[in-house]
């Protein structure tokens, strides 16, 4: 069930035309769908059930507190990256013993937080990073459990540059070969180290990549197993594809992919080893949709424009990673079925090309360049789909636009979940040294 | 005078060595020089005083309150591209009638706030908001100035694509043969077109784009005057380059660019047209450096990695332009000199090849890749250096990191003019829709 569909030419977000939303909460808003939330973390916890994962949640990929408590509601675990995220996961009320604690820059005061509250595993990028935690530890009285993060030198060809995380000449992991002795019994005075983590990147829109990845793990927990080191646990990281509806071809449907990736792990299954995931965008991005509203229509040289009220203060993937967002008008003729039937791609249709751009002072501020589009008007509403992920939780307030609100529908229901910034917030924390100068 | 500079191996930014403003005031942090931002400014008065134009400090590239006060006082006039600039402008104390109102994608509620604090210039971008404008300034009964932004389709090759903005495929400007009709008298009823505006990106390094676009306002100037609507500011738009230390072919010298931009507007200046600029990075970028923390030292498969407490949400710019900063230990040796004097292009030196690399968990997140620097090690503070533009004002709480503080020394005195953000400013504006759910 697709939980963003037009009805005689509506756009819905669930059971609420989404047009309404924009009159009652302003423009520009993510909105998101409580249901789709729901589907989507069900649909991975059904591809991954040949091997029962703890399914960690990726708070960066969408951070907004009412949103982690509801993957918690469903059963999520949550994977931090930061004593920022950690804050948000407690806040959330998640078990602590439900945490995985990430991230290759883990600070001194993050690492006692995360001790503190209990998380349930440190994935380690570091050895320096794997001391550290070991000394904080030790003074907080603590046995902690901690996953190795392995670079296993594998990419995907269809991973973005930019967040492609397997590969030998990236920051992530450490090299194969040298993560061995980490193992070591006795190595660490408070440290269990009983887990291999192996993040590839996102979206890895290919299982064959996994399963590239999966067969080093493989070989690693036999040879550790040779050393006297057992493996308790493997975290597969997340990276599962979202639909964007622009790709130029296609992932492998994720019930496929969790059965090919399942399948080849069997072997370590039938050997004790337990698994977690850590799956983000293939949850939230679907999720959730921005809606900006058109200011001015305006003829370029060659070329028509449409100005639109949000901007990469907003929504900056497509600048910054060149993300292909469907965009179209909330209202759309008579049209009914999801957004993903939309015409979008077909250029013979009639259709008028047009940039689609932000109100940010630079060239880079666009959502597409050369779309075709219905003909559209000042004041017209647009969705930019597929926002979930990586969407607000990137915001900025570029040229001093306050960020915009955050909006959960349930069915017939929707409530504020991060309130719109104004001008005041902006200067919050400036303003007291203005008077004092 | 170069205000940041190392004396017996300790960088200082003025009077102050910038460690101890780690130890005082945490990091990641901004420092800014207030000496730099003055002898920035009064840089640029010199070099454009042929044309002694009204300068409007450009408030996107660096937008702390403490700073447009700073500039204000300086006598500069303001540049803003949003309501939340205005704001700003209007709090650091400018006088209305010193400030620019430009951006393609003004709205309704900035435009009338506009009006009603009465700011001296309108750049209109389009047909459809000069239509706007005379329709708010006729509902509040004010009769307002506006400048046309013209696009003249003058590019400089040495700008980024996605910072160039005078070509005819952006978004900016009106074309200029169909901007004509719109200086005619009575075409609008409550605004005078009375200015010619273009802006052509930044930074533009070369004066002979100024003189192009010059070249083409000269010759609408002169039509202008025939079709009987004479021509009372040109605005120039800012774009002189800072110095990066990075830079692959040397930029012309703003005396330089500021002579030969003055003689050629000679002949408009002897018609009694008055000049505006909006300069930006040129007085900001130099003021302001962003300093960081080594969390953890680590080796690569093939390389090895700083990673530090700062990442793209701090300052996206590397990741985002492929913006080529200078980063150097805060301690170097004996070292003396300006920054700009660091043996930093020098492989030769015996240095040692890193990437620097921040936390977040990105591939693209990176200052420097590659770099030959001295031997690094945990909790050593690095400078980044010229991020007193679009550092700050771009920076994000990307995978829940509170944003910096940002301290102004002045002399011997540092003061901290934007808090540091802690977990809690993170979900102000969540945690009552939780506790409602």
């Amino acid at each position: 069930m697709e939980h963003f569909h037009y009805q005689h030419g509506e756009l819905f977000a669930e059971n609420i035309a989404v047009r309404s939303l924009v009159e009652q909460y302003g423009s520009p808003l993510y909105v998101y769908s409580a249901q789709a939330f729901k589907d989507n973390f069900q649909a991975i916890k059904q591809a991954f059930e040949g091997i029962s994962p703890l399914i960690c949640f990726s708070v960066k990929s969408c951070c907004n507190l009412s949103v982690l408590k509801l993957m918690v509601e469903q059963g999520a675990g949550l994977d931090v990256v930061s004593g920022g995220e950690l804050y948000r996961a407690l806040q959330a009320g998640v078990a602590a013993e439900k945490i995985v604690f990430a991230g290759v820059g883990k600070s001194r005061v993050d690492i006692r937080a995360a001790i503190d509250a209990g998380v349930f595993l440190f994935n380690a990028e570091s050895e320096a990073e794997l001391q550290r935690i070991d000394e904080i530890a030790l003074a907080a009285g603590k046995r902690i459990k901690a996953a190795i993060r392995v670079n296993p030198d594998v990419e995907d060809e269809d991973t973005p540059e930019k967040t492609a995380t397997g590969g030998r000449q990236t920051k992530f992991g450490i090299p194969l070969e040298r993560a061995y002795p980490l193992f070591a019994a006795q190595r660490y005075r408070q440290i269990d180290v009983v887990g291999l983590h192996a993040h590839i990147g996102s979206p890895i829109p290919s299982a064959q990549s996994y399963l590239n990845a999966i067969e080093k793990l493989e070989q690693m927990v036999d040879k550790l197993a040779e050393q006297g080191s057992p493996i308790e646990f493997i975290n597969l990281g997340g990276g599962y594809p979202a639909t964007y509806g622009t790709e130029s071809k296609a992932a492998t449907p994720l019930p496929e992919m969790g059965q090919a990736i399942c399948a080849r792990l069997a072997g370590l299954r039938a050997r004790g080893i337990r698994f977690l995931n850590e799956p983000g965008r293939s949850i939230s991005a679907n999720a959730g949709i921005l809606l900006t509203t058109v200011e001015f229509m305006k003829q370029g040289w060659d070329h028509k424009i449409a100005i639109v009220d949000a901007g990469m203060n907003v929504l900056i993937r497509p600048t910054l990673y060149d993300a292909k967002h469907v965009v179209w008008p909330a209202q759309f003729g008579q049209f009914n079925g999801s957004w993903q039937a939309l015409p979008h791609r077909d250029v013979e249709a009639g259709f008028e090309k047009v940039d689609v751009v932000g109100p940010i002072c630079e060239t880079g501020d666009y959502f597409a360049l050369g779309r075709h589009l219905p003909t559209l008007a000042a004041d017209e509403v647009l969705a930019i789909f597929s926002c979930g992920a990586y969407g607000m939780s990137m915001a900025s307030q570029y040229n001093s636009h306050g960020r915009p609100a955050e909006v959960l529908v349930e069915g017939s229901t929707s409530r504020v979940i991060r309130q719109r910034e104004d001008h005041a917030d902006l200067v919050a924390h400036e303003i007291a040294a203005l008077s004092v100068a």
